[in-house]
C-alpha cells in the first residue's frame, strides 16, 4: 500500500491499537467499515466533534465506508435509576428528529451518500435473556472496572449502578453486529471501543482497529469542548461569529486548532512558531490564518471570506455598520439594568454569566466600560453595545 | 394469632427477617405463598435438605402453599464462560427428569397436593433487553459484592465474570414474579433470599420475609451434609443404611442431628446431656433414639422398626445373619488385595478412599484387622468382612 494513505490517516490521531493491523486491513483495498458512535441526546455539534468527523472525511475520501452508529437503545430508556434528571427517556420520534439534525450537520463534513446509519435497538433488542446472560459471561468484572470513571468512583465510594457496568457491553456488541473494521473515538472512550475489539474477538470476527483522536479544548483553553461549559463553537453557528469566536481563543491554544482542525503537521507548526520569534510574522496574522482555514474547512470559502470581511470592519477599522443591528422588545425599560440588556441581547444565557461579564468589564456602552451591574443605561437608536472583545451590537 | 405457630414456626430456624413481619403476615389467616428454590442439577436429596424441607412441612399442615422454584433457567444456560466443566447446559428435557426425581423425593417429607411447581425460565425467558437494563438499575454493584464470596474473590483476585452478579438479581426477580410471601432458604442463602426482598420492595411489593435454616453438618462432623463431599445419608438409601450411618456420627454431633432433624428444644437437650452426665442415660441409647426418630420421620415407622432391628441384630447380637449377603464375580482372584476387595464390595469409591479405609484400621476379615494393603486375602463362601463400624458382608 503507498505509504502517504497510512501517514495521511496518522496526522493529528492520538492513538491506533493495534498500529499494524490498520495497515494490514488497507492494504487489503477493499471498503473498510468504519464504526463510529452517536449520541442521539445531544444532536448539536461542535468543532469539537470535527476533529472525529475530519478523519471520518479522510477515510471516505479514500473509499471506506462510514457507518455512523446511533445509540439509540440506551437513549430510549433514559436513566433507569431515575437519578439523573437530565437523561429523560427519549421516544424513538423524538432519536429521529435528533438523529436528522445529527446528519444534516455532519453533511457539512462528510459525504451523506457514503454514510450508513444505524441505530442499534435494531440489535439490542433482540437480545434475549439467555444471549445477555452469555454476553456478560464473556467479560470479567475486574475488566470492566479497569474503566477510569468506574475506579474511580469505586475509590470515592460512589455509587455505581450495575446497569452501568452493561453499557460497555453494549457498547462492544455493537461492533459485533455491524462487523466493524475500524472504531474512531474520542481518546475518552478508548475503554468503550477496545470493549468492540474484545467481543469481536470473542464472537470470533477479525476484531476492529481502533484510532482515537485528541479531545479538544474549548474556548477557555482549559476544559474540553462542550455544549454544557459553554465554550464551544457550533457547526451551525453564523461563520462571522464563529470566525470571532476562533480570534478570541489564547496564542498557545491556536496551535491545538492548527493541528487538530487544520491537520498541520508538527513541525509545519514549529516553523509557524519560529517565524514569530523571529519576528517573521504577528500572532494576530496566524490567528486570523487559522479562523479562516476552519471556517472554509467546516463551512465555505466564500462564508470564509464573508467572515474575515466583517471581523476586518468591525476590529481593525471600528466600522460599526457591521455590528448586529438590533431592536428591543417593545415596552422595554429604558433606562435598563445591564443584566436584563445583556439577556435581551442573547449575549449571556443566565443572569450569572451577565453579571460576571459585567463585573469582568465586558461591557461598554458608546465606548464607556461599564462594571456596575446597578446602574441604569439610557438607550436610543444608534446606541452601540459591545460585549467582549469582539461582540457589538447596534439598537435600531 | 396463637403464639404457639410462631413459635413452632421458630425451632430450628436460624434467622427470621424480619421477626416482626413474619407476625403481621401470618396473623392474617391467608395462605401464604413460601418460596423454596431447587437446583435442577442436583436432584437428590440427603438429610442436609431434609432440614429446610421439615419446615416446609410446617408450614404446610399450618395451611400454606410451598412453591417449589426450580431454576431451569441458569440450569439451560450452564456454565456459559466454560471454566466449569461440572456446569454443562441440561436439556428442557433433562430438567423435567432431575423435577419429578426431587419431587418424589421431596413428597417423602412434603404433601406433593399442597406443592406449586414452578419453572423460572417462565419468566426469565420473558425478560427483554430493555427491561433487563431496567432491572439492572435497581442494584448497586457495592451491593452486590456484598455477598461474601464476591467479596473474597474480590479481596483474592479470583475471577468474577460479570454474569455471576445477575444471578442474585436472578434470584431476587423470582420473588418479585411469584409474589412471595416468604422465602425460605439454608444460612448459605441469607445473602439471596434477601435479594428478593430488596427487588420487591423495589416493584412496589409487599416484601418477602426470609426464614433462614442451620446448615446441618455431614457425617465427619466437619463439613456440610453434601454429596461432593461423600459426607451424606440420602433420602432414598434404604432405612437400616441409613440408620448405620446415623449410628456412626460423633456423640457431639447428635446433638446437632436431634435440634435440625427432631426440632428438638434447647432445653429438651439440655435434660438428654444432663442425664447422660448423671449416669441416667447411655450415649448409645440415645444415639439409637436419635437414630430412630430420624429413620421414623423421614421414612416411616415400620422401617424405622426394620431398621433398629437390623442394627441390634448385627451389632449387639453380633449376629451375622443379618449381613448383608454378596456374591464376588466369577473370576475375581483368590487370594484378593484388599483394596479390590473394597471396590468390588463397592464399600469404596476409589482406590484412595479404600487406602485409607484399611490403613484406619476399618476392615476386618472374619474378626481379624488388616491394615496392610499389600496382603492377599483368602476367602470363602462364610467369610464375613467387616468395613468401620457397622457395615458387614458375608461371601455366599
Amino acid at each position: 500500500m503507498p505509504k502517504t494513505i497510512l501517514e495521511s490517516l496518522m496526522i493529528g490521531t492520538a492513538q491506533v491499537l493495534p498500529h499494524n493491523e490498520l495497515e494490514k486491513k488497507l492494504s487489503k483495498h477493499k471498503p473498510l467499515r468504519i464504526k463510529f458512535g452517536m449520541d442521539p441526546t445531544a444532536p448539536d455539534l461542535h468543532l469539537g466533534h470535527a476533529v472525529v468527523l475530519s478523519k471520518l472525511r479522510q477515510f471516505q475520501d479514500f473509499g471506506h465506508t462510514i457507518i455512523l452508529l446511533i445509540g439509540d437503545f440506551t437513549a430510549l430508556i433514559g436513566d433507569p435509576t431515575g437519578r439523573s434528571k437530565t437523561r429523560p427517556a427519549l421516544t424513538s420520534e423524538e432519536i429521529a428528529i435528533n438523529a436528522q439534525t445529527y446528519i444534516s450537520q455532519v453533511s457539512k463534513i462528510l459525504d451523506p451518500k457514503k454514510i450508513e446509519v444505524r441505530y442499534n435497538s435494531e440489535w439490542l433488542d433482540k437480545i434475549t435473556s439467555r444471549e445477555w446472560i452469555k454476553l456478560c459471561a464473556k467479560v470479567s468484572l475486574a475488566k470492566i472496572i479497569e474503566r477510569e470513571d468506574f475506579a474511580l468512583r469505586i475509590a470515592n465510594h460512589s455509587h455505581i449502578s450495575l446497569h452501568e457496568l452493561l453499557y460497555p457491553l453494549v457498547q462492544g456488541y455493537d461492533s459485533v453486529a455491524l462487523r466493524a473494521d475500524i472504531e474512531l473515538g474520542g481518546t475518552d472512550q478508548t475503554f468503550n471501543v477496545l470493549m468492540g475489539r474484545y467481543l469481536q474477538e470473542h464472537f470470533e470476527q477479525d476484531p476492529q482497529v481502533i484510532m482515537t483522536m485528541p479531545i479538544l479544548e474549548g474556548l477557555d483553553g482549559v476544559q474540553k469542548m462542550s455544549k454544557s461549559y459553554g465554550n464551544y463553537i457550533g457547526i451551525t453557528e453564523a461563520p462571522d461569529q464563529a470566525y470571532g469566536k476562533l480570534m478570541s481563543i489564547s496564542d498557545e491554544l491556536m496551535w491545538r486548532y492548527y493541528q487538530l482542525l487544520l491537520h498541520k503537521s508538527s513541525s509545519e507548526i514549529e516553523i509557524m512558531q519560529k517565524n514569530i520569534l523571529e519576528e517573521q510574522a504577528h500572532p494576530m496574522a496566524l490567528k486570523k490564518a487559522m479562523a479562516y482555514g476552519v471556517i472554509e474547512r467546516f463551512w465555505s470559502k466564500p462564508e470564509a471570506d464573508y467572515a474575515e470581511s466583517q471581523f476586518t470592519k468591525l476590529f481593525n477599522k471600528k466600522d460599526y455598520t457591521a455590528a448586529q443591528e438590533i431592536s428591543l422588545p417593545a415596552g422595554t425599560n429604558n433606562p435598563i439594568e445591564p443584566i436584563v440588556l445583556l439577556r435581551l441581547l442573547e449575549a449571556a444565557k443566565t443572569n450569572s454569566e451577565a453579571s460576571r461579564l459585567i463585573a469582568s468589564g465586558a461591557l461598554s456602552i458608546d465606548g464607556i466600560k461599564h462594571t456596575d451591574f446597578k446602574i441604569h443605561i439610557v438607550y436610543k437608536s444608534g446606541t452601540i453595545i459591545k460585549v467582549g472583545k469582539h461582540i457589538f451590537f447596534k439598537i435600531i
